[in-house]
């Protein structure tokens, strides 16, 4: 892993899946590097939207050297490593850090409700330790909306404070602002990704590092267009319009959604797969949510050429 | 797996670590051992009270062959196999009915929320047929306190009517009566365990198949008690007892509490270590449950000479 922290726009890339449920290896790789020539600045892979809770341990590992193997830089990757269990998390975690990843996003064991933070603190605690690799850069995942135990802003503090140089940012997916605010407040010196492109400007402005967005798989050069502008004189303007494509985007259910969008981008429809316990979207979903995005405007033909490419 | 359906007193049996906090084996078996010995029907090893959701898949696949090769009669044990993700849910139970278990213990994909029946439906159906063994007996693991995600009776009903021979049982960890009660009603010819022996003798009576419970960790024999003598003149004294004794136990973080308690009966005091993100009991606190449960002449005396048989 490289000493530069992330900062800008990092996508949760979405996995397509075969229709035997297999991950399809070839249309990820394409979509990863479409995303990294649309501009994005790191690749969230094994996220909440990439469906990686519905992959297995060995799907991961696996899934993880071929894209390093494909040429994909590993320092633009931040693999999502964190799962129930310490064994597995320790395993992912150590994985990603031989391969270089630039960092990881670490979930908080989610399964047993009701932890305290002495118990999260040491969970956290022992899987840096056990990796035991100076290399190790890891962004806490902060989804308590999907995965109900998340970091508390206290935690969150303690776990900066304990390992400086290992914990070094958070993506909080609470979908909260005021929750953003407290810990860019309390660890100013870490990098906070919000969850959404809603708060890119707003996170911007008060210190924040980018964002890591699931639309970002759809949507990627717009919102892109804000960190690269957000000083700028047209900031407010193209935030408007991230955030309206974005508002149409989630009245769907998000993971299905995002696939049926790719899915017509790319002419693909294997694209719309998701794995159970998700559904994709009906044809009449889809069809409501394509023609909601032509009502604003969002243009297909354009990113369609960029994913061809 | 035999044909032979589970019933009466199932545990979930707690899994002891070491200081390193690597699962126990050796003291793992004498408390397996002890268990079936003191009367419990069945063994539901890697269940949300043996910490299973702390153990990594490559672990408890480890943990089942050694139990396994240890002489533990495999029809004996329930298995918990159910994972968020489909590949190594497939594994852990495939990897149970190949080394036959009378069973697996199914949690549902727990990660992804607000999924509904459809994908429920589709991810256990998955499992089954990837699996593809006809001796595979499925016992459906509904614990919304914990898992979030549970298995709505209407979803129960749908997979005991497209699995008839597969889906035979399900553990309703609800802690609602109503809910069982509901189970029971709607499918009838499926072994129904409520997850607690608190509603015991009032599942028997409503034809349910016995429980599976945590607490039988530290009184199997008592509550296998109930499970014979439920016909009996003594039955609701038996079934006041083991209640009594729950409760005192269950007003503490249960599987904290549990360990303590067979720290103090084998007089092991590692039985108290747990794996993050849960923590053991403090000393002081461990005192207060181990007081209370001597104040209503709990026998700890009787339980250590057991297990150290």
């Amino acid at each position: 892993m490289t000493d530069s922290r992330f900062k800008g726009v990092l996508v949760p890339a979405l996995t397509p899946f075969t229709p035997a449920l297999d991950p399809d290896r070839d249309a990820w790789l394409a979509h990863c590097r479409w995303l990294l020539a649309e501009g994005a600045d790191g690749l969230a892979i094994f996220g909440t939207t990439s469906e990686a809770n519905s992959l297995g341990i060995e799907e991961r590992i696996e899934l993880l050297d071929f894209l390093v193997d494909a040429g994909i830089d590993p320092a633009r990757l931040m693999p999502g490593t964190g799962t129930c269990a310490l064994a597995d998390t320790v395993k992912l975690t150590a994985h990603a850090a031989r391969r270089g990843a630039g960092g990881v996003l670490l979930l908080p064991p989610f399964y047993y409700k009701a932890v305290n933070d002495d118990g999260l603190f040491a969970a956290v605690a022992e899987v840096i330790e056990r990796v035991g690799d100076a290399a190790l850069r890891v962004y806490l995942y902060h989804i308590p909306p999907v995965a109900v135990v998340g970091y508390p802003v206290a935690l969150v503090e303690r776990l900066v404070t304990a390992y400086p140089e290992t914990v070094v940012g958070i993506k909080d997916s609470s979908g909260d602002w005021s929750n953003t605010r407290a810990i860019l407040d309390a660890v100013p010196q870490i990098a906070v990704f919000p969850g959404s492109e809603i708060f890119l400007l707003d996170g911007l402005r008060a210190g924040g590092a980018g964002c890591i967005t699931a639309s970002g798989n759809v949507n990627p050069a717009g919102i892109r267009a804000v960190y690269e502008n957000w000083r700028g004189p047209n900031a407010e303007r193209l935030q408007a319009r991230i955030t309206e494509i974005r508002k149409v985007i989630q009245a769907f259910p998000a993971i299905p959604a995002l696939k049926a969008i790719t899915a017509a981008f790319t002419g693909s429809r294997d694209w719309k797969i998701t794995r159970p316990p998700l559904e994709a979207l009906s044809e009449a979903e889809a069809r409501r949510l394509l023609d909601a995005l032509s009502a604003i405007g969002f243009s297909m033909a354009d990113n369609r050429a960029c994913h061809a490419a």
